[in-house]
């Protein structure tokens, strides 16, 4: 993908303060048909934010407001920073029902355009499930732009459509009880399974990690003993107590535990960052094992792929049932390893994502039907946002070739955001 | 069951006011080696409370106080009722985690000490899970009472053994947020798995019901349509668009929609006791559906034996995964009838417990195992509490015969509490 991305820049930055500017913009850029991508704290990691024709970067920091907070639910403006917004909420004893890893960077806007999940879904699934987004203000990008509310099902419109379908400026979303939390280290996907289905434990995050990630993680080296797995958790205090007795079961050590320490920060995409920097060779995977003997998938791919690609794991709530997202890391060798490795993770009843591509559709991971492409017609209709992402529809002139087309090319198995 | 605890009465009540007292009682109880059965709330439907070999009843209504209240949990005296107990927690933002359908008059210790499980269960799961009680006080039975802490696994050692191992004076409870719970109608097994397996969706109870069920909820007449399944459901009201975004996918009515009105009072135990006002020749299972093809088997049970039990489902986690609870109601015939009817469920992968037997082991669904039988002995080595029912242990003299023996011999697939 990287290919594809080079060189690709805006000719111009707006960062408006306030939700008139984010009109003004969008009449100016369809006016005068000018290409926008909107920006927020720059963290995602699929491309999603590169401007591939030019045009407009509208950064939303600007637009940093709670609009409203009441005990189940918090509506602010897009640009806000999420590890702020659970600051204000944790005030009033709630937070956010989930957060990415990049909780302190990340833009509430950013999260829901772009992301799809993380701290948090161990107990409430995935953001495009019904109820964990309640509403999105967005802006369409007409002369005339019109100021649109959607709720319901209509949020997933917007949801994970990279930005190429409006401006959004608030977001709505529901809230979960802020508890104390806490953070540990064990070792094994068995003990991950056992306790991300434990219904009466708190924990808001359960993230297993086979050797070498551990070693890759090096402001936690004297907490992780060299050469075996671990676990990164996080745990009620409320619950202390029973989640030893579990760890006891395993007979297991926590060998860190202390109140909420940023543990998450080397989980889910974070995991790939400490990675990368630890060795700039290493690629990565991202697939969800299946739903029927979970465990058993892990264990498979693991014994039979483990010592070529390195699995961790975070266990998540899918579709009503308790499963696991693996991103597994890799030393890359090209196009011919990465789709053996895929064939070979889907023999196992794992599902992959190509996490390699800018394209919307071959993410394998939104279900571009024609409703998205009505809407993304309707409030954009000169096909000025984020142009390149929707294949078929704003292809750019050239197209893809070479590395960056054989990536958008990688098999999908995927799933539906 | 009716037949063996006919005429079974205590000679004496006590209630005792603070925890002094019950101390007091315990002494002198195993001082003149008189037996005692504690009581809370008087709602126990499994013949826990009647006293087989009479002696004291420990009314424990005077314990009634809240011991210390934090965000996250709660210590309260066993003799509170649990509707006082949630109505001031819920002064605070939280709720207890679950309660049963009688809510109102039953007390911690009851609820704890002979429950398992009610509304809250479809997010929490069930009492013995770990984190969901967090510790207990009790009283031995000796002349010089101990009292004893139990926390972590060991509060299993007493939860569900029908007060036969320890007065229980205070229970401390982890706590969930309090939301607006919302009551609503709806229909169909569907339906019901679908809700509980949404992860965003904020739900307390979702409970489904077989005609004629509905037809026995007498209050609830001018909205239950005749001849038609119900689903009696509380949903927060925070989530509500992304509810009837899911009522609209099976193209359903929400025929009443309320804030809290109790609707949870028609359902779980309630549900029994709603259907032997309308008509006292019922009588019930009690059973869980399997984890794999939950609905099929709901499916293929309504099919095959629907005419003569009438199903009604509330939803629970349970190990980790989502599945229901079933009592379905039938009119009495006999022995031959229930073991009849009980060998049909169990073909088709549903366990049932035995709620027509008072005696402990027999339920199926509490595993006597050594370290419970010790622990017994330790805390009332006079074996004064609540005699009679641990079978093998302290039959009563003259044991069982005629329609009680059947009874207690009735199949048990049952499921460990």
């Amino acid at each position: 993908m990287s290919a594809a991305l080079a060189g690709r820049t805006a000719e111009v930055l707006l960062s408006p303060k306030n939700e008139d500017e984010v009109v003004r913009i969008a009449a100016a850029c369809a006016k005068h048909r000018v290409p926008l991508v909107a920006r927020g704290g720059g963290t995602g990691n699929f491309g999603q934010a590169v401007p591939l024709a030019g045009g407009a970067v509208v950064e939303m920091l600007g637009l940093d407001r709670i609009v409203w907070q009441k005990p189940g639910a918090v509506r602010a403006q897009a640009g806000i920073r999420l590890g702020f917004l659970d600051q204000e909420l944790q005030k009033n004893g709630r937070e956010m029902r989930m957060h990415p890893s990049t909780r302190k960077l990340a833009t509430l806007g950013g999260f829901v355009g772009g992301g799809h999940a993380g701290v948090g879904t161990v107990n409430w699934g995935i953001l495009r499930d019904r109820g964990n987004v309640l509403g999105l203000k967005i802006i369409s990008i007409e002369e005339t732009p019109r100021v649109l509310e959607l709720r319901g099902d209509d949020v997933n419109l917007v949801h994970h459509a990279y930005g190429v379908n409006g401006l959004v400026t608030e977001v709505e979303l529901p809230l979960a009880p802020a508890y104390e939390w806490l953070d540990a280290f064990e070792r094994a996907a068995e003990f991950g399974m056992a306790l991300a289905t434990q219904d009466g434990i708190l924990k808001k995050l359960v993230s297993v990690h086979a050797w070498p990630i551990p070693g890759f993680f090096k402001p936690l080296e004297k907490f992780l003993p060299t050469g075996k797995a671990a676990a990164l958790l996080m745990i009620g205090a409320e619950t202390r107590e029973a989640f030893e007795a579990l760890v006891g079961d395993f007979s297991g050590t926590v060998s860190y535990c202390v109140p909420e320490a940023g543990l998450y920060e080397y989980t889910w995409g974070h995991t790939t960052m400490h990675a990368l920097r630890a060795d700039r060779s290493l690629t990565y995977l991202v697939c969800i094992f299946p739903r029927e003997d979970t465990l058993g998938a892990i264990k498979r791919v693991h014994s039979r792929l483990g010592a070529e690609a390195f699995l961790h794991l975070e266990f998540k709530r899918f579709n009503g049932y308790m499963t696991a997202e693996g991103v597994p890391l890799f030393h890359y060798q090209g196009f011919e390893q990465m789709t053996r490795l895929y064939r070979a993770f889907e023999a196992e009843g794992v599902r992959i994502a190509n996490a390699h591509t800018f394209l919307l559709q071959n993410g394998g991971m939104k279900d571009l039907d024609a409703a998205q492409i009505d809407f993304k017609r309707a409030v954009d209709p000169h096909l000025l946002m984020n142009p390149g992402k929707v294949a078929g529809l704003d292809d750019l002139p050239g197209g893809l070739s070479g590395a960056a087309l054989e990536a958008a090319q990688l098999p999908a198995s995927g799933w539906a955001y």
